[in-house]
C-alpha cells in the first residue's frame, strides 16, 4: 500500500498540542456551566431520520449525513426502492445539539426534574461544502434551561458569558435584542405578518449594509413608507436605558413589543445591580436566523479579533412542540469552540503550560540509573506530578532533542556522579539553568 | 405528532447522573494517562472506507456503519452502480481507535516526535446486533506508545492499570502472557504453523473449558500427541517465577519462545522492584483474539464482580504496516468504560457527591430576597462553589422537592427575618439539620 492514507474532506485530526488547547477551552466552559448548576447530558451521534428531517428547513435536510442501513440493505429491494433513500437509510448523524435535546426532553419528560438545566458538549455533522473555517464535523457547547419563563435565566446566561470569556482572557461585547421587540416594530410599521421577512433582512445589516437591507425589504414586499419608519429604529443610538425609553414611545401601539421592552429592562437592571463586568448592548439590528426564538436573543463578539459571533442563543417558547410537548419555555446559549480557538490563537491567549502536560522527563542513562529513575518517577507521580522517562538508553543528544520537541519544561539527569551522591541534576529547558537536587527534594523542586 | 420520539436501537442517552458517573471514570483514567506523559489525540468520527475496510476481518467489514455520499448521490448512476455500495458510500464511522491511530501515525509521521505517547477517548460504532451490554455506539479509552521496543513501556502500562483501578476503588488482577511464548509452545509441540489456531482455541479456555478446547484443537488439525503435550503447559501452576523457570525448560528448543520468557521476566522483575501493588499473573491460557499482537498481552479482571475483562491490550510490532510504514513497534492498553461503569455501580463504588455537581440551591422567596441571593451567589461562584437559585418564586414545597430530586446537599433560605439579620438559614438535606449563618460566612460554611 504505497498511497499515503488521508481523511475525508472537511474533517480534522487534532494533534496533542491542538487537543490540549481545545481541552483548555472545553474545560473552562464546562466548569463555568457547572458553577451555575448545569449538569451534563449526552445523546447518541445517530438519531432516527424521522427525528431530524424537516427540523432545519429544506436546505438543512440536504446537509444531513445519512447512514446506510446495515446488512444486505439492497439485496431484496427493487431498483425503485433502492433509489428512495428512505429504504436504504433510516438514521442520520446529528446536525446540532438542540433538536436532540428537544427529543430527549420529550422522550424523558416523566423522569426529568424541571426546570431542567443541562449542558452538552459533543460533535455535530453537516454535509456542507468544506471551506476555510467551515468543517463537516465540529463541536458545539450548548447550555440551556428548559421549563421556566423566569428572566433570571437570561441574567444567568449573561453572567456565564462574562465568566467564560474572562477566564479565557478574551475581551468581548454581548449584543442583545428581543424577538418581541422585533415583532412590535413589524407591528407598528403595519407589517406584523412580515415579522420573519423583516427579521431575515435586518439580520444581514452587519454584512451587507443598510442600503442593501432596504433593497431586500422592498423585494420582500415592504412599501417605502414602512421602510422609512423602520430606519430610525434600526439606527437608534445611546445607552441601553435611552434606547429602552425611546422604544417605549415608538412601540406604544404594540402590546407584544412593550412586553419585549419590559423583559430587556428587567435583564439590564439585574446586570447593573450585579455589577456584571461585561459590555452588554441592546442592538436592534440583531435578529439571529433561527426562527424558533421568541424572546431574548444573544450574540457575543470578540473585541480584539475580526471574526463572526463566537457565541449565540436565545429564548424559545415552544422548542419541544415539534415532538408533541407544547408550551415548555426555555433559553440557552451555544459557545463556538472553533472560533474561540481561532481568537485565542490569533491573540496569543493560550497559556504556555498547555504545550506539554508533562512536567519533567528523566534521561535514560543505562540500567542502574534507570532503576533509580523508575522509583523516583513513582514518587513524583504519587504527588500528582506528570513525569516520564525516555524509554531507551539512546544517545544523550537524541534524548534532549526529544524533550525539546515535546516542550517538556524540565529534564532530570542521573549520571554516575549523581547516583553516588543520591542527587539529580535538573535542567530548566527554557532558561538552560541547571541545578543539583537531592533525590528526596525532587518533587518539591519540580512543583 | 402524537408518537413519542425514540432513538436508534443499540444507542443510548446519558442522563446527568449517568454522565457525572461516566465523567468520573473518564477523568480518572485521563488524569492517570497524563501522569505518565501521554498526550491527547482525536481523530474524525468518519474515515474513508479505504482506511477501514479489510482491517477487521470479513465479519468486521459487515459491522461498519457506512455513510451515504451527500448530494444527489443516486441521480446520475445506473441501477447497477447504485447497488454497489462503493458508488453511494465512501465514508464509514470508525470501528475502533487503533486503526485510526495507525492511520494518523503514518499520515503525520514527519511531524510526530517518536516515541509517540498518546491517549484517545472517543466513541466507536459497530453495527452489531444490540443486546444486553453490547451497544452500537460506545466509548473506548486507549493509551499507546509507538516507536520503541523498550519493555519499560509494558511496565508503565502495569503501573497505569494499578493506579487507575486503585483510584476508582476496583480490586483487580492483571493477567499477562506473551505471544512469543505462545509461538514457542506451538513450535515445541511441532505446530509452529498452527500458532493462530492454537491461540484462537486456548483463548476460549475460560469460556468453554479444557475438554472443548481440546475438541477444537482436534478440529483445527492437531493430533492427539500434540494436544497431550500442550495440556500441562496450559495448566501450569505456581508463582510467576516458578512458571518462568518451567517455561525455560519446556521452551528450550524455541528461540522465539525463550525471548518471550525473557521479556516476561524483565517485566516481572521491574514490577517486583517497584513494589507495584497489583496482582500480576502470568496466565498461559490468555491469548487475546486480535492477531496484530506480537509480544506481551494484557487483560484485567475485576475480583469482586462477575464480568468479562475490563481492560486489555498488548504489543504489536507492525500495526502501521497496513498503511505502508513498516517495523514501528508499539504497545497499548484499552480501558472498557462501559464495563468499568457496571462494576462500579454493582459494587457501589461511585462517590455520593457525584449525584449532584451543585453544592447549594437558594430558595426563591420573592423580589427582595432574590436580589440579595443573586449577589451572594455571585460571591459563592467567585469562590468556585457551584450554586444556583430556583428561578421562580414557586411554592416552598415545590422548591424543596426540586432540591431533593436534584440531590443538592444544601438549601439556602433567605426569608424576611434572615434579610433583616443579614443571615441565611442553611439546611443540610441529608441530616435535615438547619443553622443560621451570616451572609459573609456563607462560602466558608458551604465549602
Amino acid at each position: 500500500m504505497a498511497q499515503k492514507p488521508s481523511i475525508p474532506k472537511g474533517t480534522r485530526d487534532f494533534s496533542p498540542v491542538e487537543m490540549m488547547r481545545r481541552n483548555y477551552i472545553f474545560d473552562t466552559i464546562k466548569s463555568v456551566f457547572r458553577l451555575y448548576g448545569f449538569a451534563p447530558l449526552e445523546t447518541p451521534s445517530m438519531e432516527n431520520l424521522s427525528t431530524l428531517l424537516g427540523k432545519y428547513g429544506e436546505e438543512g435536510d440536504k446537509l444531513l449525513f445519512k447512514i446506510l442501513n446495515s446488512g444486505d440493505y439492497a439485496a431484496n429491494l427493487s431498483d425503485e426502492e433502492v433509489r428512495q433513500a428512505s429504504k436504504i437509510s433510516e438514521k442520520g448523524l446529528r446536525y446540532d445539539l438542540t433538536v436532540p435535546f428537544a427529543r430527549y426532553v420529550v422522550q424523558h419528560q416523566n423522569e426529568i426534574t424541571f426546570p431542567f438545566k443541562r449542558y452538552q458538549v459533543q460533535p455535530v455533522w453537516r454535509a456542507d461544502r468544506p471551506q476555510k473555517g467551515r468543517y463537516r464535523e465540529f463541536y458545539q457547547c450548548d447550555v440551556d434551561v428548559i421549563g421556566t419563563k423566569s428572566l433570571l435565566c437570561e441574567v444567568e446566561l449573561v453572567e456565564i458569558v462574562e465568566r467564560v470569556f474572562k477566564a479565557l482572557g478574551i475581551r468581548v461585547a454581548l449584543k442583545m435584542n428581543n424577538r418581541k421587540i422585533l415583532y412590535g416594530i413589524a407591528e407598528v410599521i403595519g407589517h406584523a405578518d412580515k415579522m420573519m421577512d423583516i427579521t431575515v433582512a435586518i439580520d444581514k445589516l452587519d454584512k451587507i449594509g443598510l442600503d442593501n437591507v432596504k433593497a431586500e425589504l422592498r423585494e420582500r414586499g415592504l412599501e417605502e413608507a414602512a421602510i422609512e419608519k423602520l430606519q430610525p429604529i434600526l439606527e437608534l443610538q445611546g445607552t441601553n436605558a435611552e434606547k429602552i425609553a425611546t422604544l417605549r414611545t415608538v412601540l406604544a401601539g404594540s402590546e407584544t413589543g412593550l412586553l419585549g421592552v419590559d423583559e430587556m429592562e428587567t435583564v439590564f437592571n439585574h446586570v447593573e445591580a450585579l455589577e456584571i463586568d461585561l459590555l452588554v448592548e441592546l442592538d436592534l439590528s440583531l435578529a439571529r436566523g433561527l426562527n424558533y426564538y421568541t424572546g431574548a436573543i444573544f450574540e457575543v463578539k470578540a473585541l480584539d479579533y475580526q471574526i463572526g459571533s463566537i457565541s449565540g442563543g436565545g429564548r424559545y417558547d415552544n422548542l419541544t412542540g415539534i415532538f408533541g410537548l407544547q408550551n415548555v419555555s426555555g433559553v440557552g446559549i451555544s459557545f463556538g469552540a472553533d472560533r474561540i480557538y481561532d481568537v485565542m490563537l490569533g491573540c496569543g491567549l493560550f497559556p504556555e503550560e498547555l504545550n506539554s502536560s508533562t512536567r519533567a522527563i528523566f534521561l535514560n542513562l543505562g540500567d542502574d540509573a534507570e532503576k533509580v529513575s523508575l522509583k523516583l518517577l513513582r514518587e513524583l507521580r504519587a504527588e500528582g506530578l506528570a513525569a516520564e522517562i525516555y524509554p531507551e538508553p539512546a544517545k544523550m543528544k537524541k534524548q534532549m532533542e526529544y524533550a525539546n520537541r515535546r516542550q517538556i519544561p524540565f529534564v532530570v539527569i542521573i549520571g554516575t556522579e549523581e547516583l553516588q551522591m543520591e542527587m539529580a541534576t535538573i535542567k530548566n529547558m527554557v532558561s538552560g539553568e541547571q541545578q543539583k537536587v537531592a533525590f528526596s527534594r525532587l518533587a518539591e523542586m519540580l512543583k
